[in-house]
This record gives C-alpha cells, structure tokens and sequence, in this order.
C-alpha cells in the first residue's frame, strides 16, 4: 500500500494530537514537523524530522495545518499553490464560505484539494446540522456547545496585551444562547478591567455573555474536555415534531486533530478543488476497503 | 428554476407521505404516481396523473421506489436502463452492498444516477455511524431502536397461519440488544400458544427475547411513531472514552419519504453509477444555494 505522506505544520495542542493520530492510522506515514524553531523539541519528535521550512521534508502529499486559524490561509495558499493539498480546522463562521472560495480557485488552478474547517465545529457538527435539515427541511436545529475550553476564544484571549496566560470556557444556556467565563494570568503591570474590555469588544465574544476574571495559575483550572448538544425540531414533509439530537462528550484537541487526520485522507478522494466537509461524501473520511466499510456501517 | 421531474413508484404508507414531502419541496414537480390498479385513488391524488405504466408519464428525472422492498430491484434496473434515476429504501441490510454494485453497472452504462437504501436505518442513520467511526476510528457503535413498529418483523407474524393482523413492536434494551412484543389477532379456532410458537421459531425472532399476546384489535393499538438511540463509545488517536450519542424520536414513514426526497435532489448531483447516503456529500441532499448553505450550516 502507498501511505500517503502527511507533514504537520505547526506543533501546539492539535498538532500533538495530530501526531497520535497519525501515529495509529494504518495508511499514513509521517513526514515530519514544521515547526517555527526546531530546536528544544518534546522526546516524541526524537524518531521525526522537525524543520522550519516544509520544503525540506521532501515530497508530501497534505499538510496538516495546525497553527492559529487565522495563519491557516497564508500557509494554504502557499501549499496548494505548490499542488500540496491541505486541511485545516479554521474556525471563524463567518469567514468559512469566503476562503472556500479563495482557495478553491488556488486549488483547482494547482490541482490540489483543500478540506477546510475540519474539526468538530465546524466540521462534523456541520455534517449533522447539514443531515438533520435534510430529514427535516423546516424547523430550528440549535447547537448547545460546552461546558468546555474553546481553543479559538482562547488563542484571541492570549492574543490580547498584557494576558500571559489564558482560559475561556464556553458554557451552554440552551438554544444556542452560550455564557464564556475567561480566566487570565495577567503580566506585570496590566490591569484586568483593561484586558477584558479587549477581550468583550473582539468579534470572537462580542455577541455572548463575557465574565473575565483573573486567576493565578490558568494551567490549574484548565481541562481539555469538551461537549456539544445539538437539538432540532423539525417537520418532514408535512409532518411535524420529528426530534433529533446529537451528543458528544469528549477530548477537544483529540478529536479535532482526529478528523484533521480522517480528513487529510479523504483529501487525497477529491477532485481539485477548496471543500468543506459537508461537501464530500462521509465515507472517503475512513480508512479500509470501500466495499467493506458499506457492509459494515450502511 | 427547472424543477426536478419526479415520479412516484408504489402508493403505500411510504409513498403518501413522498407525495407530501415533494409538494413542501421548493425545487420538484410531481409527474405523476405509478400504481398497480389506477382507479379508486384516494382524494389527495385527483390533481395528478395516476397511471399503471411509468411511460404514461413522459419523460421524468427521478423515479422515487416506494414499492416493497423486494420488488426494488426490478424496478430500479429498468429504470435506470432507460436513463431515469432512481432512490429507494432498500433496507435488507445484507444486500445492500451487493445491490449497490449490480444498480451501480447499469446505471453507469446508461447515465444514470441510484441512491439506495436510503431511508433512516439504513439511511440517515448510516452517515452518523460513519461520521462517528471518522471521529473515532477505534470503538464500538450501538444502534437501538425503537419503542416502535417493525414493518418487516410483522409482515412475518402476518405470515403465520391463525394470525389475522398482526405488530411487531421493537423494545430497546440497549448495546444493541431488543425485545420484540407481538400483538396478533387471530382467526377463530386457532390457539395463542400454537401461533406463538411458530413466531418465536421463525428466524426473524429466533434470536431476541420474544412475547406474543393476543390484542382484540390491532388498529387500536398502532403506532407509526419510532425512534433511534445510537451510541458510540471511542478512540480519537490515542485518547479513549470519546462519547457520542444520537437519538431520533419521529413518525417513520414520514421520515423514510423525506430522506427519498432529499436523496431523489442528490440524483441530480453526482456523476453516473449507484451510491449509498454514505457516498454522496450531504450537502447534496439540500435544497437551495450551495453558497447560502455553507454559510448557514458549516
């Protein structure tokens, strides 16, 4: 069997996550590490190339973008242009359609497949809300998230000056409605009425319920652990109160690195082109042989 | 807007409830409806063309199987022959695979498009099991059904001898395990015990726990209603007790004729041959812009 040769960039929470991954999947093999030092690396990298250029880790197949999302479009431009295929979790809503749309043009111009925004939302969250509106076009779906750590809400807490360590959990209110309860380290020097008036006004918080407070050890308070419940009501052609729901409990960076992972496969299943992932068909997300994967799972 | 040309095949339970979903449907237009015998049409039919031969109906897209199960095939092969695409809920578990690839050589030689088994189980259900194994490659899935009617556990107990109309309900008991209880009632001169035997023999039942009692009517005590608990305990890499669950509570026909309408669109998308829900993006199944929809869902 050819593996297909995946490269990680970037070596943070997901990306570790991603090297499990890849490390158990059957059909991958792991080309390397791009990492921006590559000196000073964790013992788990002791038996893979870490580099600071990717161009050095030879020919690769796709490129497992594990850097802030709002680094995701530079590195894919740049990969897809050179017919690398790339995934990424890329997590802002609103700017999910607009770069499909940019990279797709990158992609088929280059014959590459871009999988955008493939963790778990979006990502297969998207693939259930896109599922139960096809069993029951009219109707309302809400997607209750937490309690949990929400990487993207936290990178833009650290992002902010002054915050030398942060945490935001999103906690679930019902119908959609989410309270988010930042806890930061503060540098010296920094007041924290300052810190959270720059968190409240980012887009990333904006529109929710924002309590930040300040604590002294973030890493004391923090658990990875994650949840979604996500209800709709819905009619089926005349036929109303059809009920859906879908749970998960689980490890955030583990399962977004998963389907990071399950999606560099399917990647490797489409025409050129910038996808989300409720655009390709579910099965090219599995390892194992077509016919015996629609034995098993149909 | 051209709007989808469809067909009804077979005019049961399934195929009323299809008759509803394809008016509620924005992009279809109703050809006409096939049936055994084209008189004595019940009132809902006297605006559209009933006929006994599919050509009456001139040139459709989409053939929607609502026939018995075993009486699929036949249909679908001429069909597709002849360049019309086809869904059906096919729902022989064992013969889905097999089916798929003898539609999927007919319909690739004729240019046209089969999307099988597509109902809720299998059907809907299939994607969220394959989505679940993507997020979680190691793990043990468990689909429960009901408290709800089996169609095809009755259409056995209807089968034995003394039994005069029969329902076969399908009781969770969890990890996949069920009870059945049957309500039967019989002709005169037969006993209880002797038609509960024979149904606990059959190899429909041979299997689960069973009991058989004897109700005056059957009608009083049918429901249509139905429901799902599918739950997966997994893997994410290498990070274990990763939890999902899915539950559905709807009306059943209902729900099996809205996803043959969505699958009968999803005809309209893919590229010659035969396809499983699991083979088709889920986007396909969706009415309206595929722009608005990624922008609204992922």
């Amino acid at each position: 069997m050819n593996k297909i040769k995946a490269a990680i960039v970037g070596y943070g929470n997901i990306g570790r996550f991603v090297l499990e991954s890849l490390q158990e999947a059957p059909d991958f093999e792991i080309a390397g590490v791009v990492r921006r030092n590559a000196d000073n690396n964790p013992a788990e990298l002791n038996s893979y190339k870490v580099v600071t250029d990717i161009h050095e880790l030879g020919k690769i197949d796709v490129a497992i973008l594990c850097t802030p999302t709002r680094e995701v479009e530079k590195h894919a431009e740049v990969l897809l242009s050179e017919g690398v295929n790339t995934v990424d979790s890329f997590d802002i809503h609103s700017g999910i359609a607009d770069l499909r749309n940019r990279l797709n043009a990158i992609a088929q111009k280059n014959n590459s497949v871009a999988i955008i925004s493939a963790g778990w939302d979006p990502g297969s969250d998207s693939v259930v809300r896109a599922l139960l509106q096809a069993a029951a076009p009219k109707g309302l779906t809400y997607t209750n998230f937490g309690p949990g750590m929400s990487m993207g809400h936290t990178v833009c807490v650290k992002s902010k000056e002054g915050v030398k360590n942060a945490l935001s959990m999103t906690i679930p209110l019902g119908t959609g409605i989410h309270r988010r309860m930042v806890y930061v380290e503060l540098e010296d020097g920094y007041k924290l009425e300052d810190v959270a008036h720059a968190v409240k006004e980012d887009p990333y918080f904006a529109n929710d319920e924002t309590h930040v407070m300040q604590v002294a050890s973030v890493d004391e308070v923090k658990d990875m652990g994650h949840g979604v419940n996500m209800v709709r009501k819905g009619v089926s052609g005349k036929t109303q109160n059809q009920r859906f729901e879908f749970n998960m409990s689980i490890n955030n960076p583990a399962l977004t690195a998963q389907i990071l992972v399950s999606a560099a496969r399917a990647t490797m299943r489409q025409r050129p082109g910038a996808y989300t992932l409720i655009e390709i068909p579910v099965i090219d997300l599995l390892a194992g042989d077509k016919e015996e994967l629609i034995r098993h799972l149909v």
